[in-house]
């Protein structure tokens, strides 16, 4: 560790857990929606801090609606653990015991010709009970309907992401230092994770090494193959720090690169700059993919960068806003998403460099600061 | 580990999951629906071994319909992972790209007025994008309509559902010589995540320790409560071995019991006991709820008694088959679940006994076999 300080967040209290409720429920009726009816999940945890030891079949939702307050519906035998949480106060907790059709008591508490934002992890069979017992109802998914939702990001919150980033970047600058030439992909995995979680993250979601032909697959996560003198090796890792995400790639070389390695790594390399440039307030979301894809596309490359540019970052390592042609939601200050763009070559290699950025009045702001440039490892 | 051996399962082939595919597919016609649609979970890793890295807002969805061939959609830059599960060979695997609408690709391989079974824990957001795709369609809960899709393991299955009941037994076996007094609950739970693991478990799920009053609800994980002389505690732990599931519960005392603590085990031990021995081929599966919770409701503790009898086990810890009130199902010989009645005394302490039992041409057999008796620890 870099420093002898604790690690510590300003906790929520239970009075911004209502403030996110209430801006819940404001937001939905200027959509046009009657309530959102939250499942466990990331947005139950934004909303509640309610995380349940496991999610299952039977049903927990928490119900913000414009015409009561903020009702928590639990299994009753789970009630202890949600009467737990710090946003629980903000709500009235409803239990439902087993033999009981928990749709049935929704049912008394939304509105029969009701529409409603569900969120999008909710499971089908919860809609589908909802849909059955009301079918005057209607339901909308919340990231279609709310998709700005999380996205703006407050203080804390976005004081967290920069430790997770900070986190990150430690992690980086410590791997370049490991051994990479005889090993295999798993064993710098777990490298990472252990740096990940040294540098104060409680949760490692992933740890990608994807080493020659392997880093031509973006979702390859790490195997068994052993590294070689001469790879390319994407590093992309993550996980969350009190709470909140940190999501960062780079690219390196063992040894020496080839001339090709080079010229990709160039061309990544300025297309990241340049999406991160063409981030602004007021401009869309798909300026940031456009201009990270069209310097790919003009170096030759286009066909072989396969997913979109970035996605938007806090309680979960993907969320809305995404960095996709065809989102035209515009940038607002407090947005915090990646940027990375990457190209892959089938049998070859892949190169992919990312950063998470943060929407400033006048431009980004990256929460992560390491070296762009193609490093050389052992 | 008792034994040198290694430990191994016989894999499941690409022709085990190409069958269980056109069970489905069978299962669901005989049902009326006109297909099956399964999302990343536990029916996607039964019907094909393929579980992606992560689920996220990226449709992947296996299509299994009576008029083509099975049809797993995926990512394109998921193809590869998908493409190396073990029942990949039985699917057709259509790739989809980042800016594409996924659902208008599903809307060409549905019938637009099919009535479709969608796995359980569908996202919600996947579910309303193909009721919208296609309005004519109709979607039902694959629980609700093929609740018994999973339910009757094959003997390969269940070959590994007795390895996983063997290694909690021997857990058990070792926990009760570990100290409880003066240790916090999460060093006994931390304990049990090492047995399972060291007895072959490659997931560890849950490893509930409810030390005197936290006994009592009956979904108390493990806190930093002190276990204490005199205090009665429940134990229950499982995870997946082998990919199939273990789960289950004893209830210790340290040291000498309580007069109410003996008379409360001595209930639970009887009712567990009714319970398994109302499990028999073609009977309801609430007759083993109600066998179980007659003896504790004649012995006064109906009302602590605040969850049903048991689950059914699998490729998860959760699933049906339920012992529950209102479960007319009748029983089948190769159906696993928990038999697990409980009473709680809020502020005072809990007592639950559990095994999971396979049902048999003429009635159960338990694979949890670890003595029922009050045990009592240091």
């Amino acid at each position: 560790m870099s420093t002898a300080e604790p690690l510590t967040a300003v906790p929520f209290t239970s009075r911004d857990y209502a403030a996110r409720m209430a801006r819940v429920v404001d937001d939905g009726r200027a959509a046009g929606l009657d309530g959102v009816l939250v499942a466990p999940g990331p947005d139950l945890v934004w909303l509640t801090g309610y995380q349940p030891t496991a999610i299952t079949e039977r049903l927990t939702m928490l119900l913000l609606t414009t015409d009561r307050e903020p009702t928590l519906l639990v299994p009753t035998l789970e009630r202890p653990d949600a009467e737990r949480a710090e946003g629980a106060p903000a709500t009235t907790i409803t239990g439902w015991t087993d033999g009981v059709d928990p749709y049935d008591v929704v049912r008394g508490l939304l509105r029969p010709d009701g529409t409603y934002g569900v969120s999008d992890n909710t499971w089908a069979m919860h809609l589908l009970g909802l849909q059955s017992a009301l079918p005057g109802s209607r339901y909308e998914s919340l990231t279609r309907r709310l998709p700005m939702l999380r996205a703006v990001k407050d203080d804390n919150e976005l004081a967290r992401l920069a430790a997770a980033g900070a986190a990150a970047d430690a992690t980086y600058e410590e791997i370049l230092r490991v051994r990479f030439a005889g090993r295999r992909e798993t064993d710098v995995a777990a490298d990472l994770a252990d740096l990940l979680r040294a540098h104060g993250h409680e949760q490692v979601d992933f740890t990608v090494v994807g080493s020659g032909p392997n880093g031509a697959n973006p979702h390859h996560e790490a195997g068994v193959r052993k590294i070689q003198e001469g790879d390319c090796v994407v590093l992309d890792f993550g996980g969350l720090m009190f709470g909140y995400g940190s999501d960062t790639s780079r690219t390196v070389c063992v040894g020496e690169p080839t001339a090709q390695i080079r010229e990709v790594h160039e061309v990544v390399r300025r297309a990241q700059q340049a999406g991160v440039e063409a981030v602004r307030p007021g401009v869309a979301c798909q300026e940031v993919d456009r201009a990270a894809r069209r310097l790919i596309t003009e170096a030759g490359y286009g066909e072989q960068f396969i997913h979109r540019t970035g996605h938007g970052i806090g309680v979960t390592t993907h969320e809305p806003p995404y960095m996709i042609e065809g989102e035209e939601l515009p940038m607002v200050p407090g947005m915090c998403f990646s940027v990375e763009p990457g190209v892959y070559l089938p049998g070859s290699f892949g190169v992919r460099i990312e950063d998470i950025v943060t929407v400033t009045p006048d431009g980004a702001r990256r929460l992560n600061t390491t070296d762009h440039g193609l490093r050389i490892v052992e």
